[in-house]
């Protein structure tokens, strides 16, 4: 499946519980896109934050991201890894 | 170690072949400034890069990447993970 790389880029001040809540909030549902969250990285001193995740798209990502009330501010598709 | 993630936003399309040989050459410089790179996901098509590292400082990481030829548009502290 497909990996996507999803940026948000106004979470200044995110603390950990936060992230960890927002994470979980679409890992409970990411099943109903086909959507599997893997990691997730954030700076709360700029506000980025940075997902990855294998998806059937970029929009099934944003549907999820979206419905649980974060919705990203960029989604790449980042077919290439090392 | 603390965590970064560094992005290149001009880097429009990159091949699995450029990206691996970027990598590689940050894997051998980089213990000079106390680097360890980890991953790294190309967008060819918005010319997106990502790299995860462990790094003593974002500018220990940038000292890297500048002296390999591909010096990173941001460099972020990312203290919280999931």
């Amino acid at each position: 499946m497909p990996e996507f790389m999803d940026v948000h880029h106004n979470m200044k001040g995110v603390t950990a519980e936060q992230l960890k809540a927002a994470h979980e909030a679409d890992l409970e549902i990411q099943g109903e896109e086909g959507v599997v969250f893997k990691n997730a990285w954030a700076d709360p001193e700029s506000g980025q934050v940075y997902c990855l995740s294998e998806a059937p798209s970029a929009e099934a990502v944003q549907r999820i991201h979206e419905r649980t009330g974060h919705p990203a501010d960029e989604v790449h598709a980042v077919p290439l890894v090392v």
